[in-house]
């Protein structure tokens, strides 16, 4: 199958038109279309431009508020909780992050919450957004569908819930951690099924505890957590703090957007954010993140490793790829999108 | 080897004279011996009075400040950075997170980070601290030992730093995370070679990547982190978040406190207490907590599994035995202890 390369403008119109096309108003299209096409821009390839069609299927489904009222539902000094109104998750989430920016400002933190929000890409978008104003961003949601029992069970009441950690720096690479409490996020699952390849073992078993390799069997087994049941203690702690406290979806009541177009998700999310600037001289923070970063680096290497990575840096160099030659589109993600197109009587992305 | 039980008040008492003894503040003493305790009675064994000769030792060689002036270097509504002076770990982590409680009183959430402070026992100890209040804690640490590198990577950077993470119910047992970032705690390993035992494989390997089961030959491998590289980036965070961002020490500036017993460690912890109740409604927080945790239990269970485990109950259990029939001392502790006896001139514990 070939893959062609798209330049980030061009998508992130194409993903503009479509969300104008389903009567997001034009702030929201924009805010939808940037961050989807980050996602892509930051090889966050299961997150992107992948979920257009599902995204279009909810929406003409009447699953998500195209106009939201976002409303602040309670407030103090370090924290909010944010009334989503249904709309779409990454206008909530931003909403969300610029009001944790300013308090973190003012307070030295900042932890808002938000409810009635829908899924929102990747989790390091809105960590990243800390970046630019030399603060650290730590980001929690609960996954939009269930793929992991409590340790030792079989039913589905637990999600992927990934964190998303970003940390600032001077000259290196910003540290951006971004992971799935899962081995694999759900996401990646769908984006083998895409591409037609297998899963390697560890991803997920079957409900007789078998391995599960074939992506499109996805369906007959569950998700395994990092480190047994660690990995599950983890994935609940994050969907209380995402969901439970925010009164959003967790366990029983989410909702499976992979079957259900029309259901309110009721997603939770939460961004923290941290600013350096509380706890001391921000630039030398900064320096002394270049510092370990240097050590880390650094460091002997066991036989037949090249290089330490840092999390974030295999998605900044993709970033640089991507922006210079393009974001890839495989052929079977193109099929996909040239429907939408027809469906919305949209210009095609090619 | 016989195990011998002694009541928690004893083994507190026992504590104190030897903090007294060491010339500790009677205040300072009492909470020392109450939180060492406090970590054997909730089945923390590898953080109680098995680290009493170390400590010792430690403050012996003039390696801990016995009088610390404990002060706020650094505050916001939100945060605070206290500069621990040395001290004893847990008195600076008691000072914390009694802060950081005030702090949430009002502002909803806080995020209180120390420098130069020492070890100071479990994780959960801290974040515990948010329950009698209605609040949640999260604990952050820094280890002290590298018993990590960078994933790839041979030398030790990285230490187990630990997440805890305690969340409050109505009736069921509160929920309490508190793990390692490595698939086993170093304190688990030290305990395994105390009882004469083997480790299962898995928590270490050797520097030519194979399995290593002697928990007497620790020094000949290193830690492996949960889920591989994802383990790599938590424990990488937890460290900057607990100690970078404090200016405390991380990666090549961590002292090795099992080899070196008079440097100044500057360890650095965090600790943040979220009040749900700038979320909405405590109380119906908590019967959501509530609620989730009977959805987990219920769950129809793998073949094999008798019991859906939620984080922090087989220690809350391990309390109750405890606290009946008192804490279990292994032989070759008692020994140890007997020596510390000796060596301060103090009752012994039997």
């Amino acid at each position: 199958m070939s893959t062609k390369r798209v330049p980030y403008t061009n998508l992130k119109s194409f993903i503009e038109s479509a969300m104008v096309a389903l009567k997001l108003p034009q702030n929201h299209a924009a805010t939808v279309a940037e961050y989807m096409a980050s996602a892509d821009l930051q090889g966050s390839d299961g997150h992107g431009v992948i979920r257009l069609p599902q995204y279009t299927r909810r929406i003409l489904a009447g699953g998500v508020n195209t106009s939201p009222n976002i409303t602040i539902e309670s407030e103090r000094a370090a924290t909010a909780l944010i009334n989503g109104d249904n709309g779409m998750g990454h206008v909530v989430m931003k909403f969300a992050t610029e009001l944790a920016i300013r308090k973190a400002k003012s307070s030295g933190m900042a932890w808002v919450g938000s409810r009635l929000s829908n899924h929102a890409g990747p989790a390091s978008l809105y960590s990243r957004m800390a970046l630019d104003h030399d603060m650290v961003g730590l980001y929690f949601a609960v996954g939009n569908a269930n793929h992991l029992p409590a340790w030792g069970g079989l039913d589905m009441l637990l999600s992927t819930n990934p964190i998303s950690v970003a940390v600032p720096t001077h000259k290196e690479t910003p540290i951006v951690l971004d992971m799935a409490t899962t081995v694999a996020a759900y996401g990646k699952v769908k984006a083998k099924a895409q591409k037609g390849e297998m899963m390697p073992e560890g991803w997920m078993i079957d409900f007789n505890g078998q391995p599960l390799l074939d992506p499109k069997r996805s369906e007959e087994g569950f998700l395994l957590p990092i480190g047994g049941y660690k990995g599950y203690g983890l994935s609940l702690i994050v969907g209380i703090l995402a969901g439970t406290l925010n009164n959003a979806a967790m366990g029983r009541a989410v909702i499976d957007f992979n079957h259900d177009d029309s259901s309110v998700t009721n997603t939770g999310q939460a961004i923290a954010i941290i600013d350096p600037a509380a706890f001391g001289d921000t630039q030398a923070f900064k320096d002394r993140v270049d510092q370990l970063i240097g050590e880390l680096k650094a460091s002997k290497k066991m036989p037949g490793v090249e290089r330490i990575w840092l999390p974030g840096e295999q998605s900044a160099l993709k970033c640089v790829d991507y922006t210079r030659n393009g974001i890839p589109i495989s052929e079977g993600l193109e099929t996909q999108l040239n429907k939408v197109s027809e469906q919305l009587n949209i210009a095609r992305l090619f």
